[in-house]
């Protein structure tokens, strides 16, 4: 089995996901710059929301670059991390109505942390079908950058229950971080 | 005519399916643990139609990497197809809000019957085009898994006019057992 | 330039279509099958709609199937055929509310003749790009079907104004009659 | 690199960013013409929208035929492209609920300037991975077309606080000289 569908697909969903959080922007009533203002952090909440997704969907791109062909166990592993990413428009929309409240940061990050898991899981059954001497064998043998990714979400979630804004904070440096793109496999091809 | 424009449209719209559905996670109005609290049956079935949708893409992948023709029948039966299950995100949102009430239940798995029955003739005709002693004629000739399924969601359907609990937990089983890869075509291929 | 990406372009737009048409059957507040009645309608418009996307898919399918170049005056008439294809969830919800109104009924069928002109035009385009006598040349030098379409619409369009009950029944006919796929470019390729 | 997925997920994002403008068209409440009188406006800016994304789409369809490789930097300036065109529905649709407002027609026209913003620096990178020779360095060197439409934005955005029609008219004057395709692109290739 090729690739070709199981990227096609994936750019579907992501190309929704990323496009529907927009909905989520409700129109002011008003027509005034103060109308806008109350929009603010839901505009924050969607640009972050949008830069994980593209990261998402640019750390696919590379995975499929490298990897060749896929089994069933695979599909369902993209399907997995598809549904954990579909939550984006969800949280993303309750954190931007609740920017400074514990419980819809906290599950921001949780939505966070299990899609990196399921990348993760990912990217081992990928390697595990290519062998470990394969391109994408080599490029994600030692995965730090994911596995610490998901330490910093946990802190994240735990700091949401102290402050809020220490982990709003913690995921914007996450987005940054990996804005960078992953050099290991640019490297590869 | 090749089957590559008619698996872009079918990824289209299964990828839109399955994404939409999110939109009926209506954001709470507070933000606290209990406001989460009523959105938990409309998760529940959240991700049981993702797993559906996701079995259907799964098993439409196969269909096409063992199928190579289609005709403007074929194109139809995909259509139909199709039809049954973009009613999901409407019958999985009124299954949510309606988690233990007979019509709600026997709706969303009538949905289901029709999806598996459309699914049953599209794989007739394809049969039929591609001949019988083809790929996907020998991987899908008797095809008793998707005839039992059928057969299931009557029985499930009929059980919500007794007690609902009873078709949800035949819904979960028969997603569970589809989950599995579809053996006997990677086999084939 | 090559039609593959007008075409990847265009499946998503009908997808989208196709999809989000399913968004104005809102979820009833309660849970019985009397609840259910209002939404019949809207479920009849959405199935003529998917009915009418179907076709526009098949279509242009068939189309550039037959047809290999586009250039800059193609992509647009394109995008003139999608604008009005866009239109379709709007006409769709607003006629399901208004099942027999003359107002919504003949909105309808305006915008399902301005995407028949559309098409129209597109064709001739086409047509005058790849040649008289190329594939597509023959097979669409005399499209009287979708001439015949457009006066058909015409005509449900002004017996709106008289008994709207007519022209829904054109307009299924209409549908039933382009459900059979063009036998001409078929018979071309 | 290949552009094929960058060129699929951009196909994605811009086709359903086109369609799902079209969900700010709110049913009207009667079923007479007058009630669809108050639509009017949300369907000129809808159009409007329509057709900058149309042009986009265009456009890029040009620089990928042109260019052949991409790189880390040209995947962010995509999505930074797709950021800024993904705020389209939004601001198109208060647009459409505040025709003859300051604000509402000054941010319409700000997210334009930033779209063709990033179009621009998109272009640029692309020139300065590919050659200046190369045929999308020629095509594409003296955008002097890009420039000309930004200073213009900026001017409607400005002139939209004096008065709100001449932002309008610009924006209508803008959209109708990029419905022409590119011929320098169409000449190279």
């Amino acid at each position: 089995m090729t690739t070709s569908r199981l990227e096609a697909f994936s750019d579907g969903v992501l190309a929704i996901v990323i496009t529907i959080m927009v909905l989520e922007l409700k129109l002011p009533h008003g027509d005034s710059l103060k109308d806008l203002q109350p929009l603010i952090p839901t505009i924050i909440s969607y640009l972050l929301s949008f830069i994980f997704v593209g990261v998402y969907w640019n750390n696919h791109h590379h995975l499929w670059q490298a990897a060749e062909h896929v089994n069933g166990r695979i599909l369902w592993a993209n399907l997995h991390l598809l549904f954990w990413i579909s939550l984006f428009p969800f949280t993303t929309g309750w954190l931007g109505e609740n920017f400074n409240s514990t419980i819809p940061v906290a599950l921001y990050g949780l939505v966070l942390f299990m899609a990196s898991l399921a990348w993760y899981i990912l990217t081992k059954l990928v390697i595990k079908h290519e062998g470990i001497d394969s391109p994408v064998g080599i490029a994600f043998k030692n995965d730090y950058k994911t596995v610490a990714t998901m330490v910093i979400y946990a802190l994240a979630i735990a700091a949401a229950f102290y402050e809020p804004w220490i982990s709003m904070a913690i995921y914007a440096l996450v987005a940054a971080l990996w804005v960078v793109p992953d050099k290991r496999i640019e490297k590869m091809i």
